[in-house]
């Protein structure tokens, strides 16, 4: 879910409300409904980015509403839990922009008040270029910002796993005890990127640490997700999935964790009718709201090139994938069958940065979804909002397909995030996670 | 509001339900509560720190609950924008922790999804000492702290008032025009402590630069005030209050401000009883609840000095007032009548930070109240939790005596938060406010 309108032109159509993505009731309309239906988290992307061509934000991208304007998924987010009670709240929070202090109470709090529903979708960030000129930086190198997230996410973990071990939050009356000093401690951190000696001033909540995702599939992108995310976003077609999925698995291995611990959720985008032909006549719809120029925004929106300033009959140049604001769609149409640039803008015109979409009626595109969970070996989907900028015909004509299939479970009771996606029976961190290692004193400043 | 246990051990207390903090029902409440009473706004204080002495987080504090533990406020007033219609929501943000663009697109975020009810509350951060520590950067000097928050504020000002003018979202599905390119732009700033060029991704709400709160009573945080500040939140006696008040609005005129645009809130701790014997034995009750070890451990957290180190019978060494982490209260104890080391400690336990209580039945508080608006110039009171960690015996007891006087109007119609405070019939920043000047274009990247 992207708290705008959405990726590119869609929003054009006259059925669409992501139009509506700044007014609250839109939110909790949609977290009701994905509530009623069972399913199990909604989803925010989010950035501080926007298609930057020539040194800034370009007419087209303002014109046409691609990756423009957005909004902050935190002031949002807390409302949704509000007015549910199992629904998942999953957001992003770039480590280039957030402290780990930062992340660490924003995750410790929404904790408590989502009851053990919230996870964190780790990402080195998005529209980077753009972001960096916003907080007047220096661009840091693609490859260095995974180093900056990997010592990130471990002073995090140090805050939520090593600062109060279980029972310290007593609040005795009687003895006047609030919590036991034996129990609460300042932990301490001297990594490459940031240092801390200091202590989570929140109690731990149901999960303790948020459940943590990572999107982003470039090398050091598999590499972070290897070592600590409990599940992982992908978005490609089904052969790059299944390599990417089977060594990200590899990779974890190597960390120690068992691989299979690891949920795999692909970006599935469902264009669903009640028929096929239903369905096709919305994907024309919905296909011609974009154009060209609105491909061009996007792609310089996730790689900070301007393919308008390529010749259009050749592929990338390999120096492209020296990119240092995204890699993902860049090193997708490289290789020896690569696309010329007209090829990767009608591509991007398409589909942008996810696979290609299921078409059908309810049979049909469960038929197709069912057929890529057991090519690529992932465990599930993260659905797209549709061309109306909700998920009402997935949860509509779709889910009950898949109950009938025996495929989702829609009346699973209240339960942690980690719980309701792992199925492990505990709302905390495995014990091979290296969070784990955290505990007990284990980061304590002595 | 404290989003914690609240100042000290009221905690304590049978009858106290702050220790429910991490509950989000417990704000829900809280917010619908005040809402139908007729209360203008809820207000959230906040930080990372907490108390500090002799290098790491004291004993005293954690076993008290003395300003520690305590949650993140922007994980919690999202939620009550979901229950509430009417009441503003004022949170603080500090200068040393929130970069520019998070601040600017956290509340124009909030503007919209409140309908024009939040309110910021500027600080360069309290328990500093702790905070530094915690986010591994070296102690910023006092002085300078207030240098760099009004930098930071001018450059959020640039992004909320620059970048979009009137009319430049459009959202036209026949044209496909989203925004207007001739009305939307990026801002560059180069301040001696921020630089930015780019765009607030978010259009303008209802109020587009949030209600603008002060809270500081230091020569440098006056000054911050008068420049910027729309309401400015103030804790003393009433001979200081007076003196403030006076000093703000004269600096503000020389900021070429209307020296009464800007209204004065008192923190106004009201201790109320059906009889004024039953308001006495309230008092006493959480008087009990209080250690001098909580009242050393609090005064740490807000001047970073430890008063069990001194000699008990002196008054504060003048070089207290060179404290780098909060001078309000260390200021406030000196000059020709200064008390001695033991009796700050013994007014700590009574008050901590705030001036003297109103005490006694609802016309007796209400009288007090009333003299203290008179004595001081000020234009109300920014009431502060009651024993049980509620507004309860406020709203129950206090409010409808002050209808009845005519001193508060409990049902106004919804509005946005500025012009339900400062009544002047614009949701915008006055013409004489420095953030005016930077709309239509002035603030442009070139």
């Amino acid at each position: 879910m992207f708290q705008c309108v959405g990726l590119m032109g869609t929003w054009k159509l006259a059925d669409n409300t992501a139009t509506d993505f700044l007014d609250l009731n839109h939110w909790l309309t949609m977290a009701r409904r994905c509530e009623a239906a069972g399913v199990d988290f909604l989803f925010f992307a989010d950035d501080y980015g926007y298609p930057v061509v020539d040194g800034g934000l370009p007419a087209t991208a303002i014109r046409g509403g691609v990756q423009f304007p957005k909004g902050d998924p935190l002031a949002i987010l807390p409302a949704l839990a509000a007015v549910t009670e199992k629904l998942g709240l999953v957001t992003t929070l770039s480590t280039m922009v957030e402290q780990p202090p930062m992340v660490a109470r924003k995750m410790a709090t929404l904790d408590h008040m989502t009851n053990g529903r919230i996870g964190w979708n780790v990402v080195t960030g998005a529209g980077q270029n753009a972001s960096a000129r916003l907080f007047g930086a220096a661009m840091t190198g693609h490859d260095q910002r995974y180093e900056i997230a990997a010592d990130h996410v471990d002073l995090s973990l140090k805050l939520w796993e090593g600062c109060w071990d279980e029972g310290g939050l007593v609040v005795d009356r009687e003895s006047g005890i609030y919590a036991d000093p034996e129990k609460v401690r300042e932990i301490e951190h001297y990594g490459p990127h940031f240092s801390s000696q200091g202590v989570l001033t929140v109690p731990p909540g149901p999960q303790r640490t948020p459940m943590l995702f990572q999107a982003g599939a470039s090398a050091p992108g598999r590499d972070l997700a290897a070592k600590y995310a409990e599940a992982v976003f992908l978005a490609a077609e089904v052969g790059a999935l299944t390599e990417q999925i089977a060594d990200i698995r590899r990779r974890a291995q190597q960390y120690g964790r068992d691989p299979h611990s690891i949920k795999f959720l692909i970006a599935g985008t469902f264009i669903v009718g009640a028929t096929e032909s239903d369905a096709w006549a919305i994907r024309e719809r919905q296909l011609a709201t974009r154009t060209l120029d609105d491909a061009a925004a996007s792609y310089a929106f996730f790689t900070g090139l301007d393919l308008a300033t390529m010749d259009p009959d050749k592929p990338l140049d390999p120096s492209a994938a020296k990119t240092e604001t995204g890699r993902t769609n860049v090193e997708r149409f490289l290789g020896p069958d690569a696309p010329t640039v007209r090829q990767i803008l009608e591509e991007f015109q398409r589909n942008s940065v996810m696979g290609s979409p299921f078409i059908g009626d309810a049979q049909q595109v469960a038929d197709q979804a069912e057929a890529t969970i057991a090519a690529t070996g992932a465990d599930g989907f993260l659905v797209q909002p549709d061309h109306t900028g909700t998920f009402d015909s997935f949860i509509d004509l779709i889910m009950p397909e898949l109950q009938a299939r025996g495929l989702v479970q829609t009346d699973r009771p209240a339960m942690t995030l980690r719980e309701r996606l792992l199925g492990t029976g505990t709302p905390h961190l495995a014990a091979d996670h290296p969070g784990a290692a955290y505990r007990n004193g284990a980061a304590a400043h002595r």
